[in-house]
């Protein structure tokens, strides 16, 4: 017996997304069934959808920026209970058995995390499907609890973009007396200058669009350098502990890397492709830089973001869609026509008959 | 008032280094003046002396692994005697006052440290000139003190190949418990085994080359991996905590990434040129590994090194040279062809006559 849901599919890499009914596993005990409100669109949703990692599994239903209601649990579930409001990000299971699972690090499972969508069920081998659609079932080890003092509908982009941007500033540190820059204010960088910000460190924005600088200021920056101008460059050289790079496309990392002070990192959160123009070895020689990345973040630290973002007041910046526009969406996303995330009215999906 | 001196020098960087007779300055209060015993041959002797970074000044006499005794010292010097057996390392001064001095990291000095060779003092202007030669003037605070139970002519190469080698592996903490590899075995390779091993790690050496596997376990290596066998590369994917590379031209990082653990570090300190073919920022992402360089250490951490390799009996592998020779070991050094260290016996400087 499994659950029948409506939601919006890609049926191939260059089909638009369109209304979609596909099933989902009825629950197991220790399953939390989540009516979701709100869903948030990644730029990871588009690369999926159109296949540019070319690991593709059609139909496809995207979203993992999850947020909603339980409507159900199964009966070893003891944390959630219904009509609890909860989240759902990246990922619905890892092994739990290894050693990256072992320390809180289920994104790097030695086995290989469960993505929300585009993923296989580690049990039954289904194709997991994500949240452009009325309701998911997931494992009560994935789903995270929300404070009611957040605004649900802009809470759902922390469950990607947040943790992707929360993660590698906790993990590196960053506190009071931190000199932090991020590159690029989109999803990413945006929620990067509030957390760096709320952290308490001092906060630069890069960037190459010299009409950001009230926008930036307004959501945490307390400098903006345009990235363009080699004069501002070379005033903060040798100034950073931490940049954020959110750039999801290809650039050259050596001007930012000479802003870095020794021991300064650069840590990539936007870019999965080659490294390219290459890096000069001598800018991380010198100095004792580093280049790191990071994925998104564990489960418990997932918890942790948005408990901070609770006593913070920390959401994101968002823009509302009726699912039937999410074509449209896709299209002004890719010409960074929104600020700073569209979050999808799951409600929509009635309208869609 | 000068010292005049003999050495051997470059002339241009296409003539082959002859003897040359060249002035040092009169010591000043805080300077100690060092009869040179030895002096360990890099390989960026050969890359200055041939002007391939771009930035030789000429003549130029090399050398920055200097060991020798004590001859005199001006009245403020109060650390050093006549007949103590001290060295000296790639850097005789530095501004001394900014953030990376005040760290004991004179080596980041943010004003630019002052190199043994090829560098420019920062008082009177004058070049400096290195340990190809039969004394050197050096400021007493970048003088080290070596132990007399260390064999004088193998600790030469411990004044850059050592401290190369060792600060990296101490800066990220290796000790026991850590898994450590180190790729290439040459000047740096085979000291990064020995400081590896010696610190409590379990060490393997990445090589190209089948047969240098017996050389590698005796020098410390517990395992050798065949790096252009992919079986091999595999079967050691996500090994690694830490990865020192001492390979000094351009080469495929990613394959060695892949060998990194969750938080693993490749720490490159052979390279200084573009890093090609381009990392795949996937790479550093999943896993949340890390990039990074390392340019020698600071005064105080080269003591520190010198003082390990006395307590653990560490000193270079090396074969001797008379520096009439030293063309001809440029040429041999260009074919990896030595095991791991030449060094130049000053003593026949005087056969020069």
């Amino acid at each position: 017996m499994t659950l029948s849901i409506n939601g919006y599919a890609a049926q191939s890499a260059t089909t638009p997304l369109a209304p979609h009914r596909f099933e989902r596993r009825d629950p197991r005990p220790n399953d939390v069934v989540i009516d979701i409100a709100y869903c948030g669109v990644c730029h990871s949703d588009i690369h999926q959808a159109r296949n540019e990692w070319k690991n593709s599994i059609y139909p496809m239903v995207p979203g993992h920026e999850i947020v909603g209601r339980v409507s159900a649990v199964g009966k070893d579930v003891t944390k959630f209970k219904v009509g609890d409001t909860v989240g759902v990000g990246c990922m619905v299971d890892s092994c739990l058995d290894c050693a990256s699972c072992n320390a809180g690090l289920e994104q790097y499972c030695e086995k290989g995390a469960v993505w929300t969508y585009n993923g296989v069920d580690r049990r039954d081998n289904m194709p997991t499907f994500g949240g452009y659609s009325e309701r998911i079932v997931v494992s009560d080890k994935f789903v995270v609890s929300i404070s009611d003092k957040l605004d649900l509908k802009a809470a759902a982009p922390l469950l990607c973009a947040g943790i992707t941007t929360y993660s590698p500033l906790r993990h590196w540190k960053i506190g009071k007396g931190s000199k932090v820059a991020v590159i690029g204010l989109g999803g990413l960088g945006h929620m990067g200058l509030k957390f760096a910000k709320a952290m308490g460190a001092d906060v630069t924005l890069f960037t190459r669009t010299p009409d950001k600088e009230a926008e930036a200021r307004r959501l945490g920056a307390d400098h903006v350098v345009l990235s363009t101008d080699k004069d501002q460059m070379k005033a903060v050289s040798r100034q950073f502990d931490f940049i954020l790079d959110t750039v999801p496309s290809p650039h050259d990392l050596n001007p930012y890397l000479a802003t870095l002070a020794v021991n300064g990192m650069l840590c990539l959160v936007g870019l999965l492709e080659p490294i390219e123009p290459a890096v000069q070895a001598g800018m991380v020689v010198s100095g004792r830089r580093s280049i790191s990345g990071s994925a998104i973040g564990g489960i418990a630290e997932t918890q942790e973001m948005l408990d901070f973002c609770a006593e913070h007041n920390i959401v994101s910046d968002i823009e509302m869609l009726d699912i039937q526009n999410i074509n449209e969406a896709y299209t002004r996303m890719l010409k960074s026509d929104v600020r700073y995330r569209f979050v999808i009215d799951l409600a929509s999906l009635k309208k869609a008959g």
